[in-house]
């Protein structure tokens, strides 16, 4: 199989690279270039219509999209370790908070990256204002993931899981176009170092 | 188990009753009047800290909020007839094609809602132009699952799925706010009447 892959900052590569160390799997990857609008081709059009990054073409051809959606494959196929759970209720809890990270904090960040970021200026249809409000609800949304951590190790569960993997390429790629975490979330940045120190960050 | 419920036109609580529907599971459920701001009452914030319908509290209290999280505990709970998938190719499919209901047509049918209805007038922070620029993006949507959906039965596999009770729900809600499907839609026409027509989709 072919891992279509673009290179950081992209945050959604970078989970199923992160997720694959995690489990010990190398892919065999193929560089998409955004900067050179590569997944913009015709080519890649052809493999994902979306013309996003990264997708998975598997050996019959099947192209899957979406980081998360090619992480599930990976644990179908590689279930060690477990990275959505294991039992109704951990699967569930998982899923919960990938879900929270997806819609209470990476809303606002791409609200901000696509219309305030001097690397998106190209792009039709920026809303200025509209940016500008979302920047301090990316800080709102890491408060309430700096309260949610509290008292624990990881997000989810008592391990390390998918759900963890999308904060943390949130918050980098939050903290890539400008917005750190706040020197008082504690809970938040306790938990980004325990993450960042995995080999898998590296990712 | 009980499970706190918002009666339509609210789409997320309404993905969780066709699910249930699908499986033949008959909930416990316990109305939250959106209308009357029940779910930002002290005793709801309790369960759920984002304030949102539904949630499912199980025996031992755990509290799983987030439709989707809530359907797959159900499908753990309940596996006939699977709705997520069997196996790595399906799971990954389906998963696929409900991020993508999620990613490209959810955000601008939320867009719309919050900045421009009538009844979303009191929320803070509302921003007209963005809102209306995103009405057409809500057609743009529904055309990409117009054209995915030319020669299919269902979204994501050859059968009925968490995919296409995602895009039913944000579907009807579009056309709650407003926003119908294009006459020239022929495949999302044909198959959403299709999807309605099951019993399932009443609930």
């Amino acid at each position: 199989m072919i891992f279509y892959d673009s290179p950081n900052p992209a945050p959604n590569p970078r989970r199923v690279r992160i997720f694959a160390a995690e489990k010990g799997i190398e892919l065999r990857s193929q560089p998409v270039s955004i900067v050179k609008r590569e997944h913009k081709s015709p080519e890649y059009l052809a493999l994902n219509p979306r013309g996003q990054t990264p997708a998975l073409q598997l050996d019959d051809g099947t192209v899957i999209t979406e980081s998360v959606a090619t992480c599930r494959y990976l644990e179908a196929v590689h279930p060690d370790p477990p990275l959505f759970g294991i039992g109704a209720v951990e699967q569930a809890l998982i899923e919960m908070w990938s879900r929270r990270v997806e819609m209470i904090l990476m809303p606002p960040v791409g609200a901000v990256w696509v219309n305030t970021h001097q690397f998106t200026a190209a792009l039709p249809g920026r809303n200025m204002d509209w940016g500008e409000a979302n920047r301090p609800r990316v800080d709102d949304a890491l408060r309430f993931f700096d309260t949610s951590l509290e008292g624990r190790t990881f997000l989810a569960t008592d391990h390390y899981s998918i759900a963890d993997i999308l904060l943390l390429t949130t918050v980098d790629f939050a903290a890539f176009i400008g917005i750190g975490i706040a020197e008082d979330l504690n809970n938040l940045r306790a938990w980004h170092a325990r993450v960042t120190a995995r080999p898998s960050a590296a990712a």
